[in-house]
């Protein structure tokens, strides 16, 4: 079945923490499993950057299923006979939650450059919204790798009795100055694409070679060099152009980046984009350590060693300062050629930390 | 003083070995130090990407400095009192030897879109023809970092009883997947420039965004994720704007994209990463054993360890193809927050390694 939808804030509008308001907000979510009888067993699963309310689909509703397929089902990491998932699209997308490419009911229009800022916090807060709707008491865990790492995070830090177990995979508390780099050339690709028009293009051609740039860059975070190397190493292709895609590895990301403009709004991918960057769990709080403390949740965090976008030094730094919040922890690490989206392909090597995470 | 120039290649063209052929070859080349009466201190420095004939430049030219400035000097690794150097700018390149933005001679116009796809294989043999105009009848030695290190080797393999010494840093005797792909997304970002013009943008507006998101991207790989963070780290703009330079990490990506404007070329930027991609010692032999066992010249191999444009697994590779066919080898690798660029600023630790290579 397709994602299903609901309308939240209707009569008082999210109030944003970076300022300005959203009312009227559509949210796409989508559940699996069954809620036991007394409302104990629910899981909240949080999307990275590009994903959707979908992690699963049925192989008659698309081919190549869901992107955490591979990981749900009967038995699985994620175990549908004994958890009851949902899953929502966060604010701020493009894949039925309101975002930047939805009509704004004020004008009737896109919202476009309208679109205010948000924060992890407050796709959190909306996530929330939808919970309560669902009339879910309790939480028994919120589970998400990257940027969804950092929503189960602030999740157990504004609701700390209402959910047991935060699993967080591939991510660390703040964005390094390294990755932020990697999203400022990405963002400036977008924008000066002559298509962006101030965010403003969705009665024109959208900035599609920016956003294509931006995705080619983006996986090249997301895998690691051993990856590629076994994957294309120096093959060419045969009727390759040389300044285009004389090599392998440059047509596989060529077909990546034109694969992205058919599932991904520019505007969205820039907001979720500064949302990374911006995420700082301290922020409404005096420092981090008080934040921190707040969380009640038994707290699992896994690193891939050669995630070359969470870099490991960052994920020590999570740990240590988990640590020194008193936040009951499980720390894994291993290496994987996945690199940072090992938690969305590696099955063999995250199964088990998920099912103990989520115990 | 400003870098010499000469016109080399007057009567007869160079025949690339990709096809095609360039006459009138103009060379910008500097000398430093002085050639002993036998000849045989001549150092051959060959320059990265964007380097230019003069790694010293006297305070009285620039302020700044040559690019290897530190490294340069009496006494020093590169030490004026002991060895000639010679540093010509790279075919392709523009500053100062013949490139895409020169004049073609045929059409007195600038080159552009006609200029012929230059290899690390015709940059040598250019430098080679410098070398015999300048009456150098030996090379002590061939040194280079980056890009220039992939000159230094193929010195080696082609003139194989004209250089005694092949110092290469910071290098691997091929370029990655991974690597490529990065190239992949520079160019397609300077390619998609709306002002680029299949390369003919020389009489309009350069396809100055383009080339500014490629030199950001590029320092990215440049540099480490350790070295950010200290620089940087999370830090905001007092007066940043939301999607351009909210941190301060993206002001100085930004400055820098700026900056490299005023001092390159977007063709030559182009050709010389593809330049890169392509190189292969074993271009013209049957294998790459074959080209390497060549090499007469004691070859100092040196590796950061956290490189993350020539990854150390790389580096080991070229290490073991090396010891492979015999190449008389001292290989090194050790650590350093400025990562790829550690070679150009670095000297502490890159110093007893150029001295002893070059000794």
């Amino acid at each position: 079945m397709s994602a299903q939808q609901v309308t939240l804030f209707t009569e008082q509008p999210l109030d944003l923490i970076f300022g300005g308001q959203l009312g009227q907000i559509d949210v796409a979510y989508q559940t699996y499993g069954t809620l036991n009888e007394d409302k104990s067993n629910a899981v909240l699963i949080c999307h990275a950057l590009t994903g959707d309310a979908e992690p699963y689909l049925s192989p008659a509703e698309n081919q190549a299923g869901g992107w955490w397929q591979s990981f749900m089902g009967e038995g699985l990491a994620l175990d549908t006979s004994r958890y009851f998932f949902i899953c929502s699209n966060v604010l701020g997308g493009c894949k039925g939650t309101t975002g930047p490419a939805s009509i704004n009911p004020k004008t009737n229009k896109p919202y476009g450059s309208q679109f205010p800022k948000v924060t992890v916090q407050d796709i959190v807060r909306l996530q929330k919204a939808l919970i309560s709707h669902l009339n879910i008491p309790h939480l028994h865990a919120v589970i998400g790798g990257s940027f969804g790492g950092m929503q189960a995070t602030q999740w157990a830090i504004y609701y700390p009795d209402f959910v047991d177990k935060v699993v967080n995979l591939c991510s660390s508390l703040t964005f390094s100055a390294e990755a932020i780099g990697f999203n400022h050339v990405m963002r400036q690709a977008i924008i000066n694409d002559p298509n962006f028009n101030n965010g403003d293009y969705y009665e024109g051609e959208p900035p599609e070679n920016g956003l294509s740039i931006a995705r080619m860059l983006g996986m090249l975070t997301y895998r690691t060099d051993l990856q590629l190397a076994k994957a294309f190493g120096r093959a060419t292709k045969n009727e390759g152009h040389y300044w285009g895609d004389y090599f392998q590895v440059e047509s596989y990301l060529s077909y990546q980046g034109q694969k992205f403009l058919g599932r991904f709004d520019a505007n969205s991918y820039l907001h979720l984009l500064r949302a990374l960057d911006i995420y700082d769990p301290s922020i409404g709080f005096d420092n981090i350590k008080e934040a921190l403390s707040r969380i009640k949740a038994h707290y699992t965090l896994v690193a891939v060693t050669n995630d070359q976008l969470f870099k490991l030094t960052d994920l020590h730094k999570s740990k240590t300062l988990l640590e020194q919040a008193g936040v009951p922890l499980d720390y894994y690490e291993f290496p994987s050629d996945y690199g940072h989206d090992a938690f969305l392909v590696d099955y063999d090597t995250f199964e088990p930390k998920i099912r103990s995470g989520l115990e």
